[in-house]
């Protein structure tokens, strides 16, 4: 009656519902999802009596629509935590490794565990770049997050056309979720690289964390496998009213890119302001600065800011222990950092 | 870039959302969620920017309280399909496998294929039913659908206890999915057995297939090793509508109750009216029938009933394939389906 595999923790951002807390430690939007959204979820409850359609087929035309590709391009998931997962479980197994860098996205941790999928670690630089070069001519599935979470940083598809290129029969999977504030998609490589698989995610540019949804691009061909894995693990995971609040989402674009584009607004802001504080700040790509306080060790900082209401995210790791991951908020709310910031080191 | 593991199809029943469709072919329940659940989802909408609670600690108090448990008894996931999986996971693998009826729902097959997981069959009896003394004894995971599906014949709990006491170091698994129609729950069992496992659905009973919403009730430490698969799985699979309606759909709980009193109604009516026309009908406890027409091989029935556009559910497999599983929906569409029946054998 013992579970047979002794599977690590995963220890998510805390769950904060308190309304006074500025939460910048899950890299969610400062931004609602625009009323359309909300609308066609109120809408779509009236049918919840009957199944959603294991095939999200009308999510998947219009993503494709919006993106340029075929329906037979797309798939969708349970947030792409589920796609992440069952790409593992579809392309790599206890005598396929993955290979990934030291520093990323940790529940890639946990699905591997969970498969039992040994992982091999290349560092990142010093200065938490990803070396491209060193992911050339494996022969093993890679996994890279693009830009790289915590750091920020990311490849020009220019960088990841030869890590495809270089291993040619494995799968290359491009995690995308924090494509929109500012880095280059690797989308138009899937006509050349049958082997790439784009995962993206609405929980971030698109303001809808909490509706659990994800998708990811590739030829018709891996698209085909990947579903094969999805039928058989749980194949109506997307549920109607996060169909729904997708379709509607595509609709919005504008509305989403909008917010982007003032997010990256409030990450100068606060890439500025800290480092005019003191602090080395990577100059980030994604919706969070990954940032160091010369004056003060990354632990006490975290739990000061705490106490001022404002939650960060931190992780006792190698390397990066002295870091905090901040999600940019607002630009209120990265006023309202900088002021806490300020008090704190007196 | 192949995928690794060479797994079969689910063929679930024909999704189909075409008003003018009588479908009794998915076990959905013909009347809607109540007005509460649909206005607690519509609410949830504002707040879907932010990460869902991944420990659905508001449901899990609801639901302990709805059914006089702990909240430490109780686990939910997106659908129980997904608590199905996990399970699977937690306690059996390639070295331990699973003992299941012959005959049984469906997905059970698929989840131990994506797993690698060996199932031992024991064959139902000549009349479908389960004989419980031949899963005493075998120091392995045990899964019961109870009503099992597709037959709706149920144990009582007074059979099930000898199995759990049989097996003291393996999971019994009983999957209650359709136990509000009639048939008498084992959660009783579990303040007595550590290895008891009961699955349930808000699929059938509530309404609420759309919303893909699972709970289990265990003793508190089998929980908790359930409970760490699905944090290595996918930690946020529950979304914020879905909690949300869970939640509203507790305090609603005697309208779910007033509907299943109905389609029980129901289910008499179009039992006794099928054997009127000849029928051979099981004696169901789940929201459906499983028959047999003497006069007609099943698949032509099926076939003769779609083009009259009522859908039911129907499988090539050995021993079941002249039956049909037909969904029992509202009076007004079992009328139909016999109307329908007495038109097709002429």
């Amino acid at each position: 009656m013992e579970a047979h595999r002794g599977l690590p923790a995963y220890v998510p951002g805390e769950h904060a519902e308190d309304g006074r807390l500025i939460r910048l430690n899950t890299n969610e939007s400062p931004y609602p999802p625009p009323p359309a959204v909300q609308q066609a979820i109120a809408r779509e409850a009236a049918n919840l009596g009957y199944y959603n359609d294991p095939d999200c087929a009308a999510l998947r035309r219009a993503l494709a629509g919006l993106y340029g590709v075929a329906p037979e391009n797309v798939i969708c998931g349970n947030g792409s935590d589920e796609l992440l997962y069952l790409a593992f479980m579809a392309f790599a197994d206890a005598c396929h490794p993955i290979v990934m860098p030291d520093i990323t996205y940790a529940y890639y941790d946990l699905f591997a565990a969970a498969l039992g999928i040994p992982i091999e670690r290349i560092p990142l630089e010093a200065d938490f770049s990803v070396d491209p070069g060193r992911y050339v001519g494996l022969g093993k599935m890679i996994v890279l997050a693009n830009p790289n979470a915590p750091t920020g940083l990311a490849l020009s598809p220019g960088d990841i056309a030869p890590i495809c290129a270089g291993n040619p029969d494995s799968v290359v999977l491009i995690d995308e979720a924090y494509v929109d504030f500012g880095a280059e998609s690797c989308l138009p490589l899937i006509a050349q690289h049958d082997n790439l698989l784009i995962v993206r995610t609405f929980s971030k540019s698109r303001s809808m964390a909490g509706a659990r949804l994800g998708y990811a691009f590739a030829q018709a061909k891996l698209i085909e496998e990947l579903d094969t894995v999805r039928n058989a693990v749980n194949l109506y995971s997307v549920n109607r009213m996060t169909q729904a609040a997708g379709v509607a989402a595509c609709a919005e674009n504008g509305y989403f890119m909008d917010n982007c584009a003032r997010i990256m607004a409030s990450r100068r802001f606060a890439t500025d302001g800290l480092r005019a504080l003191g602090f080395e700040v990577i100059e980030s790509l994604g919706n969070f600065v990954f940032a160091r306080c010369p004056q003060m060790p990354g632990a006490h900082l975290a739990a000061a800011l705490r106490e001022r209401g404002i939650l960060v995210r931190r992780w006792d790791a190698p390397r990066i222990e002295e870091y905090l991951r901040i999600t940019i908020g607002s630009l209120e709310e990265m006023e309202a950092l900088l002021r806490a910031v300020r008090e704190i080191l007196g």
